[in-house]
């Protein structure tokens, strides 16, 4: 399987949610790719709703690490397990420290959502690793800062990569975050040591998004 | 103008949420009072949409400090504003510093939200006073602890209220929020120094709730 996973991070108005649904066709994507929105949480209830007969499933952008209860302001794993199959977790973004990580990867495991756990330097790798989780190298060499694209050659990803393997070993799901568009995406798409790209700005257009998902067809 | 706000917290499920509006009829509210239910972000859609032919409006629990862009699992007031009119902002359980809270607040006026300003101690007011807020007294010696009602004399209450007016001033909207319930509603409708609630456990309940915004129909 092949995961394509859009994050559209903080990106969106309802009204581009609505234009990117109806500019965005799922009824080619064949079954061994698996395409994943994220939205933010308060576009998920929509977004869910206008793909739920598609092949596209959802995930959030984060979990909290709260459970039910007095905790204002966070929407809990109990709540977006409804809705989504994936979360989103450990985004270099979010600047949050391992032990946070490792409690919301262990918190979507026992809520039945598989973490997309996102990191950048191999070695927090070992810390992460557990049964169930997919894994996406935010190569901190090629994060798109700004808008700018930081171009990476294929030969240093593919070294990356090995490292990465070393660690996780050949049967976890192992995603590429890092940048990814049109222009790099057939490179990536041939590199058999990965499982799928995770998808930032490039995401938020459904004609490129639909790209980037085409060129994983005839691999 | 009454406020009667609701905090769902992070307690209610979909079905939960299916279930409190189909229990909930707010026909009876009279324009006088303005009831506003905050949902998790996740359910902020539905809900918005299921109430959107009546009175009550929608308020988002907390709202990110960023703004449109690169920033997972974000939720920020140029989203939010599009479904909720308010923003609760500063509640204790968010444990945020004074300056997140300032910069939440800015945030939301600058997007024309209008943001429901929690504070314990009536000195943090201050520094949060401007024009255009909601302000919700979250009594610290009178907030739910693990569920358990802390029951503070109405004389107390008053004198906290009377300490907060001298810094607020006569004419900005002031709220309680304190283990508010069906039992202690009466003396608190009655106190024309309030300005109405922000309930959170007996808001989990639509006829709790219910009883409770009846409580100053005849005020």
């Amino acid at each position: 399987m092949k995961y394509i996973i859009a994050n559209w991070k903080t990106n969106m108005t309802l009204d581009d949610v609505v234009s990117w649904i109806s500019g965005f066709d799922p009824s080619f994507i064949p079954p061994k790719i698996q395409v994943v929105i994220a939205p933010s949480l308060i576009h998920i209830f929509p977004v869910a709703d206008a793909l739920k007969k598609t092949s596209v499933l959802i995930a959030s952008q984060d979990v909290s690490i709260e459970d039910k209860g007095n905790h204002t302001g966070e929407t809990a794993a109990f709540q977006i397990k409804e809705l989504c199959k994936f979360s989103i977790v450990g985004h270099s973004e979010r600047k949050e420290d391992t032990k946070v990580v490792i409690k919301k990867i262990d918190i979507c495991l026992s809520n039945g959502i598989t973490p997309i756990v996102c990191f950048t330097e191999p070695e927090s790798l070992s810390t992460y690793k557990r049964p169930g989780l997919i894994y996406a190298w935010e190569d901190p060499n090629n994060i798109s800062q700004g808008g700018v694209y930081r171009e990476k050659s294929q030969e240093e990803i593919i070294d990356g990569v090995g490292k990465i393997r070393m660690i996780l070993g050949e049967n976890e799901s192992l995603l590429y975050g890092g940048s990814v568009n049109k222009q790099n995406i057939a490179g990536l798409a041939a590199m058999k040591e990965l499982d799928g790209v995770l998808v930032g700005n490039a995401s938020l257009d459904p004609k490129h998004f639909t790209e980037i998902i085409r060129s994983y067809i005839h691999m």
